[in-house]
């Protein structure tokens, strides 16, 4: 068995065969930045960031790049708008995209280059197409001579002669046929611009993905990642640039992954307000958001609903459910590995499937399932049950936080801290609840149980004493603010 | 009155008078990006943080650049010995540096070129140079042709014939003179390398700092700011290469900040863990680090040693003590501002002779002081005290945090959470020791106090009842691990 990806350059689902054994490249376009990520951004990171983790899980050693698109005409006018340069604003919301997505537990790509920084590069691929009559120049403006490639529209599979280029309508008086597009464009009076061969200008959008994803990875890397919204004409327009210029293969593999769409509910306060990426973090929490994204197969629309997040939630509350109890009952225990195997089987096998991670996910329930049923057992006094509820909770953390990336340690730490610093004043309580229902002061020992629970502590009374834990957090569907 | 700086170039202090009325631009040199940013590399980032932050306190609108040496010897050895790219390296420790400085308070900068984002302005500066005979090309190695530079040593007061640029020992038989340094070097083999005008090679480490500062801030900016140790030769350099091209100012004032050194105490564990910035945030927290930082002149020495990390968190404490006092006390009280005044003018003065931070540090102990003496009327009964008492703990807060970035009101308001969910816990508790004592059960009335305190729960018992806080966290010489 071994991964296969559905590749949209070919249409069908292909087996993983990378270009360096052992070895795994991954270039996804990133983010224009010019304002701030929304929740429709976090599904292609979480995606590919799974991607990444899942193939490092399999064994290879991953290389992962994603760009960050730092010059652009929305950049300008924002920055125009404000009174400030272009630079200042792509600062600005390169930092918050970059603290949004570690927030969301996405891993920093090992390189994350900049459009302004590769400049030289795109330069050198410009002027190789130009020399083979694959681009001309009109007066500072460089444009790609569609028609002169003939693989042109093999990705998106469009006729070439029902294809527009969208924004670039405003040259249609400068390019020899409509379909062409700017790799170079020349600098209009107030605008940033650099020096190039053409005069002074910046480059176009399409150029920087050809030229920053084979610098850091090289020709053919393995996969090209992005959302179905840029196979056309971004992703057709990178194949084109290479491959014309170089006449080899570009990437190896596309996947490509489905929009958000936000529900036909009316828009309640609390999706009005996390529809923001980074207050979506803090409301539904990182492994709760994630667990959403993944919710569905990562082509077809995934849509954004209070229902569906509060779906997730509970969730990532039952699996972290599990894993406490598990702690609890299975510490210094250890770990029995087989019996946890079937559910790695099942994982992996619906994860090479085209990263079938819904699939993936009804492995985890069943993992979790199995593993209560043995808590009861080892609660029942079942020998071998400790050391099988610890092989299933090493499993769960092994899938659900490195592959996942769902934050059920993490979110169980925090939880374990604040008990330790409430675990002198409860421990206290409980034992004058003990003494006031030994009294029959009945009143007392509800009025300790009142407290208790206002402090959102649960207790459990069991036949070796009362348990106590901090319960879940919960998310109203209308916060008050 | 207004703000004079102690000016490196000029050796005595100036006034301070921005190129454009009511804008300031700074420059900083920022990391390469190598290694984990250690305890040293905090003293520059905040002091240009606390000096950036004071000037928009003074009204000025504040553009504030910083690079990032993304390219050098250092990266590309880092690279080689782990078997990954030098891209990989500087994405790596970039994303780290600013992680860290971000949890260190430090505000994001406005612009933070990378050195290889800028290839084109270096290539046009040294290029400008060429035609002027300031510098000369070998074998594709240019350099910069010191004796044809008047100005040059005027930074760091050095007779020419006395100086030596250290690290270009390796190129003494290219050079004209050992003086002369390197633009642009040659590519070697299995380094990375740019195409320029004079072949493939990369920058010099001086050029790229005369070329990103007047790119993001242009000519004449009005402050350049770095540690003593950059004055001589980079700083001479990026002057050298600026003002022989252009023939005007490269930056109008100099600031340079002294070393941080590590004490001649025998190396405790507490400081052996915390030489890493990193740590040493989450060990001693964003304010009182900050306060350390702060507590001697910029340009003397400062000495790392765990005592006066601890007098720093006890000056944090005072301040977080009085605030919460304040707010306690002072509740739904409309501020009196005019109490604040004269603190405010203290502090302004001591800011305004050349950052005497530690002075205006003492006006904040004033500050507090005098807040504490009318907290103390304000439980009197005295009328005006709670106004008053209001009005100096804004100041404190506009001072310490809005300048300063001491996070006073961060630390607060995370106890005041902590605080919210313990309360039901721990009024409970004390209706159960008054009711104890009320029965002369004082075994259980101790009892209740022990678990309190070990739950880090201070008791005051007051006249109009008890009043409980978190007591702040300490931290101990000899920390257990």
């Amino acid at each position: 068995m071994s991964l296969v990806l559905y590749d949209t350059l070919h249409r069908e689902k292909v087996p993983f065969v990378p270009r360096d054994e052992g070895r795994a490249t991954i270039y996804v376009c990133g983010p224009t930045v010019q304002a701030d990520p929304h929740v429709g951004h976090g599904r292609g990171t979480v995606l590919f960031d799974v991607l990444r983790r899942y193939l490092r899980f399999r064994g290879y050693t991953v290389t992962f790049v994603t760009n960050v698109t730092d010059i652009d005409d929305k950049i300008i006018l924002k920055a125009r708008r404000e009174d400030v340069a272009p630079a200042v604003i792509a600062t600005r919301y390169t930092r918050l995209w970059n603290r949004t997505m570690e927030a969301l537990g996405v891993e920093a790509p090992d390189v994350q280059p900049l459009a302004t920084g590769h400049l030289l590069e795109m330069h050198a691929l410009i002027a190789r197409l130009i020399e083979q009559d694959k681009a001309y120049e009109v007066d500072g403006d460089v444009f790609f001579r569609v028609r002169s490639f003939e693989g042109y529209g093999k990705l998106s599979r469009r006729q070439i002669d029902d294809m527009q280029q969208g924004d670039d309508v405003v040259d249609a008086d400068r390019k020899e046929d409509p379909l062409d597009f700017a790799l170079w464009k020349t600098a209009k009076p107030g605008e940033p611009a650099w020096p190039s061969p053409w005069g002074e200008g910046r480059p176009g959008w399409h150029i920087e993905c050809s030229a920053m994803s084979v610098k850091h990875l090289g020709h053919g890397f393995d996969i090209h990642g992005g959302g179905l919204d840029l196979a056309f004409p971004h992703h057709e327009n990178e194949i084109a640039q290479h491959e014309a210029a170089h006449g080899d293969t570009f990437a190896r593999t596309w996947v490509h992954h489905g929009m958000v769409r936000f529900g036909e509910e009316k828009m309640s306060k609390s999706i009005g307000n996390v529809v923001s990426l980074e207050d979506a973090v803090k409301v539904w929490g990182q492994g709760a958001l994630r667990l959403w994204y993944l919710s569905a197969q990562h082509r077809t629309p995934l849509t954004f609903e209070t229902i569906r997040l509060k779906d997730a939630a509970a969730v990532h509350q039952r699996f972290t459910t599990f894993l406490r109890s598990a702690r609890r009952a299975a510490r210094d225990a250890d770990a029995d590995t087989t019996v946890a195997e079937p559910f790695l089987a099942a994982f992996t096998a619906a994860m090479d499937d085209d990263l079938n991670i819904p699939v993936a996910i009804a492995t985890l329930h069943d993992l979790v399932s199995s593993g209560n049923e043995r808590l009861a057992a080892a609660e029942a006094g079942k020998a071998d049950a400790r050391a099988e509820v610890a092989g299933l909770a090493d499993a769960l953390v092994t899938i659900g936080d490195d592959v996942l990336g769902l934050a059920l340690v993490p979110e169980l730490d925090a939880a374990a801290r604040l008990e330790a610093q409430l675990a002198p004043l409860v421990g206290l309580m409980l034992e004058q609840r003990q003494a006031a229902r030994a009294d029959r002061d009945f009143w007392v020992a509800d009025q300790i149980r009142d407290r208790l629970a206002n402090a959102g502590i649960v207790v459990e009374d069991r036949p070796e004493g009362p348990r106590w834990y901090l319960a879940p957090v919960t998310v109203d569907d209308e916060p008050e603010t």
